[in-house]
C-alpha cells in the first residue's frame, strides 16, 4: 500500500473548506507525513489515517500554514499513550522550532522528539524506501522532498523454477530474494529464474515554490507529483513575486518530467469553492491531473501492475 | 447584541466534531475571545463571526488545547492586513508565551501583540463593561472570567418629560444620560424622569476548574455559566484527580447561585457522540442547561427584555 491523503489543501489563509498544508503518506501501515498545517489532527481522525503509526514529518519550510498542527498532535499522541520517539526532518532552523516546541506550554510529552536538520541531496534511509530533499525555490530556507522505494525483485519464474527441478516451498523465496540455492547437489542461479528487478514508486512533493530545476529531474517518470499550485496562470506576475507556481506552470513540469499523475495543492483562497481556472490552465498542457481537495485519498499503483 | 458564539467544545483531546476550547463574544459589534484552541481561526470561517474587530484574547491557562489557535490566528489576522493592537490576558506565563509566539516561525505581524497577566480580582475595562479575573482550581496555573455589563441607565418617563414641558429633541437624550438640564428658567432634574438604573448582562465562563467558590460568588444571579462539564458524575474520582468537573457538579452551582442559563464545555472525547450521560446528570438538578457544540451561538438578552 502507498496511500496519499491530503490533510490540508489550502494555501497561506486556510478556508472553511481548505485546511493549511499537510499530507499524510501511508506506506504498508508506517505514516509518514509532509508537513502539518493547523489543524492536521482533526483531519487525521476524520480521514481516519491513524495517527500513532507516525514516524517522521518532513517539514518543507517553516512558515506558519505548514507547521502549526505539529505541537497539537504530538500533544494529543502524548496523551494517547505514544512512547516511541517521533522525528522532525526539515530545512535550518529545525532544531531550533522542536526547542520552541516543548516550551510552548504546559507539555510533558511522553516521548522524544528529535530534529534532524537536511539540505539538498541529503537522503534518509526508511523501511524500504528513501527520502531525499530537494532544492526548491521560495521566499524563505525551503526544501522539498522525493519518496523513493527500494527497487523490487523481478518477476518469480515458478514454471521455470519447477522444471530445473526445486521443490515448491521456502527455496522459492531465497531465489525471489537473490539467493542461489543447491538442490540434489546442484547449483540453481537466482538470475536463472528471477527477471530483472523494477522500480520501487516514486512520489514527489515540492511545498511552496517556484517551479525549478530540482524537482524537474527528480520528477522524471515519478509516479506521483505533488506540485504548488496556488494561482492561477493569470496570476503569473503575483505567482512570482510570492515565489510559488501556478497551475499551468506546474502542468509543465510535469509533462516534460513524464510523471504519470499531477496534483496540485497550496490552492489560494480565492479559489476556495470554483477550482476551475486552475483547472483549465492545468488540463491545457497535461491530462492526469487532479486538484487537491482535503480528506482526498490517492492510492499510488506500481506501474507494471 | 452579546452574542456568544462557541468555536470548540472538546476537552484536551479534539474530535472530528469538537475543537479545542474556543468561545466568541460579540458585543455590539466588538469581539473578544475566550481561551483560543487550535483550529479556532477556520471555526470563525464556519461561524461568520468575523476576526479582524477581534480586540482581546482572555486565556484562562496555559494548557495545549486553550492557546495553540493564537499562532495561526494572529498570522491570519496579519495577511489580512491588521494593523490594531491585539492583546492577550491571562495567568502568569503570559509574557513568555507572547515572546515565543514571534519566535515560532517566520513571523512578521504586522500589528502589536500586547501581554497583560491577570490574578485574582484584576479587572479590565472596556467599552461598556469590565472583565474580571476569578480563581479558579485547575491541575495548572488558572483563573476563570467574568464579564460584567455597566448597569444601563433607567427606563426614560417620556411622557412624564412632555408633562414637564421638556421639547422632545436632545433634552431627552440628555436627561436619560442623567444630566439635568434647563427649561424655560426651570431645572428639570434626570431623576424626576428616569427610573433606577438596571443591571447589565453578566456572563461567567471557568475554563478547566473543579467547582469552586469564586466562581459561584462571581456567579450569583448571572445571565450565563459556561462551566467546564468534562465528565458524567459516575467518572467523578477521575474529575477530581483531572481537577475538572462533572456535569452534576457544574449544574449543583449553577442552581445554587440562581443563574439563568448554564452552558456545560470542554467535554471529553468519550461523550463526543452522544452526551445523554450529561445532560441526564445536569438536568436532573437545573433545568435550563444546554450542553455546548462546535458553531452553536446564544445571544444573551437582558433580564427585563
Amino acid at each position: 500500500m502507498l496511500l496519499v491523503t491530503f490533510l490540508g489543501t489550502g494555501g497561506s489563509l486556510p478556508t472553511k473548506n481548505r485546511n493549511p498544508s499537510a499530507i499524510m503518506v501511508n506506506r504498508d501501515g508506517e505514516l509518514i507525513m509532509f508537513d502539518c498545517g493547523e489543524g492536521a489532527q482533526q483531519q487525521m481522525m476524520r480521514a481516519k489515517t491513524g495517527m500513532m503509526n507516525l514516524s517522521s514529518i518532513f517539514i518543507t519550510h517553516f512558515h506558519a500554514d505548514h507547521i502549526l498542527g505539529i505541537p497539537g498532535l504530538v500533544q494529543t499522541m502524548s496523551f494517547q499513550g505514544r512512547t516511541e520517539p517521533l522525528t522532525i526532518y526539515g530545512p535550518e532552523w529545525v532544531e531550533e522550532f522542536v526547542k520552541l516546541l516543548s516550551a510552548l506550554g504546559y507539555y510533558k510529552l511522553k516521548f522524544e522528539i528529535r530534529a534532524a536538520k537536511m539540505e539538498r541531496g541529503d537522503v534518509v534511509r526508511m523501511d524500504g524506501y528513501s527520502v531525499v530533499a530537494l532544492q526548491t525555490q521560495h521566499n524563505v530556507r525551503s526544501i522539498g522532498y522525493a519518496l523513493v522505494e527500494d527497487p523490487r525483485p523481478g518477476r518469480f519464474d515458478r514454471k521455470k523454477a519447477v522444471e530445473l527441478g526445486v521443490p515448491v516451498g521456502p527455496l522459492f523465496s531465497k531465489l525471489h530474494k537473490g539467493e542461489d540455492v543447491e538442490v540434489d547437489g546442484r547449483t540453481i542461479r537466482s538470475e536463472d529464474v528471477v527477471g530483472e528487478s523494477r522500480p520501487g514508486r516514486t512520489i514527489i512533493y515540492t511545498g511552496d515554490t517556484r517551479p525549478c530545476k530540482d524537482v524537474l529531474e527528480a520528477s522524471e517518470n515519478a509516479d506521483l507529483l505533488i506540485h504548488d499550485g496556488t494561482l492561477a496562470d493569470e496570476k503569473l506576475e503575483w505567482a512570482k513575486e510570492a515565489m510559488h507556481s501556478t497551475a499551468g506552470e506546474a502542468a509543465a513540469l510535469a509533462r516534460k518530467a513524464g510523471v504519470k499523475k499531477l496534483v496540485l495543492t497550496h490552492i489560494s483562497s480565492r479559489y476556495s469553492d470554483d477550482v476551475t481556472p486552475l483547472m483549465n490552465d492545468a488540463k491545457a498542457i497535461f491530462e492526469d491531473v487532479i486538484i487537491a481537495e482535503d480528506l482526498m485519498s490517492i492510492e499510488v499503483p506500481f506501474r507494471d501492475e
